[in-house]
């Protein structure tokens, strides 16, 4: 169903085919033209999603309807509003496509079911989750240590082909600097 | 030799007492004085910490000598240099005791024997990694949507107990705010 999602595992576990055909029954794939939403704010989150195609971001929208970006996602990144769904609570995100998408659907009930009968995937979640962990660290550290500049600097090293497919303000969302101070370090 | 240790891994998994035996084995104690190092910058960092008793902080100090604050760390917490620690690098973090503190250390090669040998430990830490993960997520949407008045509210409502025991300059790093502003905050 998709060599790719077997190819991410594989990058930290090998799998038999066995093993690869019954952890991917337990995902579902979903296709969703630009625009549309995977997580709404308030309401239940049922699946972490695996991006097979296509580019997504994870947003809050506060009292005032200002807009901070979480995360984004595009091809072989997970996304979701992962204290709701890890808590099975109400999201406080929102989870959009910003392009045509295709994701595969991975409810907390089957995760935690594959996790306990098969070693290696809860292996790979906890690799995963390490890696996130780092990467949340180092994203704290730009906000305390880091001017506007150096966090867009940042930004592009790491996420060089993001740039082409993001807006500009959807970007000062994500670094926390204002739309004005991005178009004067961009331009 | 820490049932605390063991409540502390029993919140998420029980364990048999052989179990146990055999997971305290791979720790080891250690007891240091109030500002002795247990992580210095551009060393090695070999263990993660289980604070049994006393406070930590894990801090950045940039190039001009300003310091921040990544985490707090007092009993039943870990901490370490995670990024160092996961990916066997030198440390970039500081990881420093406020207080007479008493940690177990679990060296990186242990987490994963144990992990591999224990299922039910490498769940106790993917559930843990996950734990993690969500709290930075938080912190990371205060400092895209909260003033520094609110931050500071918060951080006193997640963490009553931390207010007592570390000085206010700690606390203004911690949050990104400057020490006056905390000042006014709290005065």
């Amino acid at each position: 169903m998709s060599k790719e999602l077997r190819e991410h595992i594989e990058a930290i576990t090998r799998l038999t085919d066995d093993e690869f055909e019954y952890i991917i029954s337990h995902f579902t794939v979903k296709k969703l033209k630009k625009h549309r939403f995977l997580v709404q704010a308030d309401e239940p989150v049922t699946n972490d999603f695996w991006v097979r195609k296509g580019l997504l971001i994870a947003y809050y929208s506060n009292d005032q309807g200002k807009e901070h970006i979480m995360q984004f996602a595009m091809e072989d990144w997970w996304i979701t509003d992962y204290q709701a769904y890890f808590n099975q609570s109400k999201a406080t995100l929102n989870v959009v496509c910003l392009e045509d998408t295709e994701v595969l659907c991975l409810s907390l009930h089957n995760r935690e079911k594959i996790c306990r009968e098969l070693h290696k995937i809860e292996h790979f979640f906890r690799r995963k989750s390490n890696a996130g962990y780092i990467a949340l660290q180092k994203r704290i550290l730009t906000f305390l240590d880091s001017s506007a500049k150096e966090r867009y600097e940042q930004f592009l090293m790491q996420y060089p082909s993001l740039l082409q497919r993001i807006p500009k303000t959807l970007i000062a969302s994500y670094l926390g600097v204002s739309r004005e101070t991005l178009s004067r370090l961009s331009s």
